[in-house]
């Protein structure tokens, strides 16, 4: 039945070790059917080298379990919270890398400090607000998702597909599982590449909009002239050049 | 006789280099046999990969050799000290990893900066004040096993299985000797996410008890509902999902 | 036709993520037939592990495709521009290492700290102007080049072949494909090596004229004794011992 | 005639990259024959996969050749200045190690903060003058090993057996070969720790006499107790374990 879905959601969680994202369980990807309103995500507490395929549970937009022996990642109902919100994604990645973790922890968003940045988005990585007492008393997760939702208000989730958490850690999403976790790891360089600018030069300027600009539509969009036209193609889009080709070839 | 003490001991001992937590033989575990009031392990100077089960050495409450061909680890006393003291503990851990030592060095506490530290324990993690001139020259290893008892005074050393020993670095404890690696590993990770997080905000303050309340809850106690009710039910704890489980699984 | 030439691109390619110099596909590197006026560049977008020798695209000197089915690097008319200024380089590698970055995005250029870094030039590792709007919305890769070349006016190309760019990242070059990918190695070694001086001591000195020539001089030259006599003899040159053999053997 | 030291010299340079004390060849170790008045080093800029046995260069006291087809390490005059002068010692380590290079460019010495430093030595690890203009232009090599001797003047180079160059780097030393690059790989982790421990606290006492001592004396002299009695006993030194025979067991 979701053999597809699970497999995607399988495979996009093993690139969670493999990137360095998470020690021990740390961290879980969730897979999108949208046309069936389902997501396959990871079991909790269950260590990457363990997971099979068929060890991901299907569990549908309430954050119910449809198929799946286990209990889903204790971070579910974030998942869900995000499939309504955010048309078109296809994946969710969340982590507890280190230096994602530290901007979170800081609860500072992360400047446009240079081209890898803006290669990625135009925007500072943004910053959810610290959830009140009645929300975390409330229903936690679905305040995660909540919070997430509040803070992306007036920007485009195709465009931002990733968010700090205040005092917790990263979120990432895109069009495919994959794409997640690559904007994970992506994430993590940044937050890193950021870090350590601002060491050496603690009032470093964010760059320009025009190199903004330039840069990430060296990218996306239909002007877009990095990768392979022919992977464009593949995907119906002739012109444009998403990065998730060449995640997808990482596979 | 203690060949699952034994084993017990070893696998835990070579979980130290696969997780990072020391270069040559910076480091030691031991593993408790509560009814028969011996502990397992490792033999001093030997690096971990001449390290067999039967190298492990046996040694009783007073630090006595009880059965063994070598030397047991020069910490050994400390590790009777702990049993003697912490009732229901199976497992020791001691190390000379990085970040922990860094905070060691620095006589500091390290904050709870988030909910990675949240999930573990809801207090900062204890540092003993240092060693007066007249314990160093008493009994030094059964004194720092007294430092650490009299830090813990009015904690549960069920709920703070970790605290690091000022000048010097961490030591960890749990339920197994595996799951006292894993509070190693995890105060590594925890550690470094508070160096980064006070280089980035030097006035970050710590997050606020309900969310560290929450978090600390959805892993431990009747309320958990992180992990597999099938792990917990294995151990006879429905309900209760304690992250040992997991480590187990990692072996 | 072009096989030699390819094959040199993909291997020096393939140093890239063997050396830690970037994720997924930051980086790119270059191989110069100056005979010829072409030269070999990784495809755009395609993972390291994708890549074969024939997948290298032919480029001229006006970054137009001579050979190959894929889009060269979107980088590669920056390539060209640096071919045709610096007469005698032979490969040229840019990507996203993480401590050159972070010079590049906080817009200074590295001191010479230390011998690691007189080994290889006597001067600070240059960074370029931030580019201008004009210039940004013109043509952006060869702008780029221009950047570069106007910053290294004055200077050496054979001496100092390294460079910063202003917010971006670094470009390095040499006599050969992999000499280009070992300055980047060193320039990434150097700039984390100056990173943590500077933390430990904000006002460290750059080291004296005399101390700097001396070990430039070592490795370079003449009078160079670094290295393999024989070695420079297969080159033609008795007396000069350049790293680019060492970096062959690498091979 | 010199098979044994040059075996001894190439498995001790083979210790350099796996310990990650080095890229490319940046990292040199010597092993010293007291009884000939020679010593085995590794051939000048041969990457450490090339190396064989064989191809170490047997070398006098005045630095000449006396075996070996290629061109010696660039620093081989260093080392036979500190054979001359440092009675004993049997290997000789120098590398550019991270955390050493940044101490040795920030020109600072690296206090005793905590119990893994003084594990090792019960001195700040010291730090040479710079070299004046005179000595740079003199003989360079030996006038570094000059300043070593110079600095250690009133220590035992038995109980301090390493140091930092300043503006260059560390060299380390010891019975052996193999303990000279387990010296290089402890000053690395002792620096490291030490740069974290300024950053979180930047007045950071050093710890005090008495406990430098006990931690001292805990691994070295006749009332030792860390390590194995039998290994001891193997080289003829009851109740001394000093840290080699460890290192021994590494090979």
């Amino acid at each position: 039945m979701f053999t597809e879905l699970k497999r995607e959601a399988y495979e996009a969680n093993l690139e969670i070790p493999k990137q360095g994202l998470a020690i021990y369980t740390f961290g879980n990807v969730s897979a999108f059917d949208a046309a069936r309103g389902v997501f396959a995500i990871k079991p909790s507490g269950v260590p990457y080298e363990q997971l099979t395929p068929d060890s991901m549970v299907i569990v549908d937009l309430d954050g119910e379990i449809v198929e799946g022996n286990g209990r889903p990642s204790s971070d579910t109902k974030t998942h869900a919270v995000l499939y309504r919100a955010f048309a078109g994604i296809g994946g969710i990645c969340h982590s507890h890398s280190m230096y994602a973790v530290a901007w979170a922890q800081a609860c500072r968003e992360i400047p446009v400090f240079g081209t890898t940045h803006a290669d990625h988005l135009t925007e500072p990585i943004p910053v959810t607000q610290p959830m009140d007492d009645a929300a975390i008393e409330r229903d936690y997760e679905v305040e995660t998702g909540h919070q997430i939702v509040e803070r992306l208000r007036g920007l485009d989730p195709h465009e931002v597909e990733m968010i700090i958490v205040a005092c917790h850690g990263p979120f990432t999403w895109g069009k495919t599982a994959q794409q997640a976790v690559y904007n994970s790891r992506v994430l993590e360089e940044i937050a890193q590449m950021a870090y350590l600018t601002r060491t050496i030069n603690p009032v470093a300027p964010p760059i320009k909009e025009t190199l903004i600009r330039k840069h990430y539509l060296r990218k996306h969009g239909a002007g877009a002239y990095y990768g392979q036209a022919s992977e464009a193609a593949r995907e119906g889009e002739p012109g444009q050049v998403e990065t998730p080709d060449t995640v997808d070839g990482l596979k």
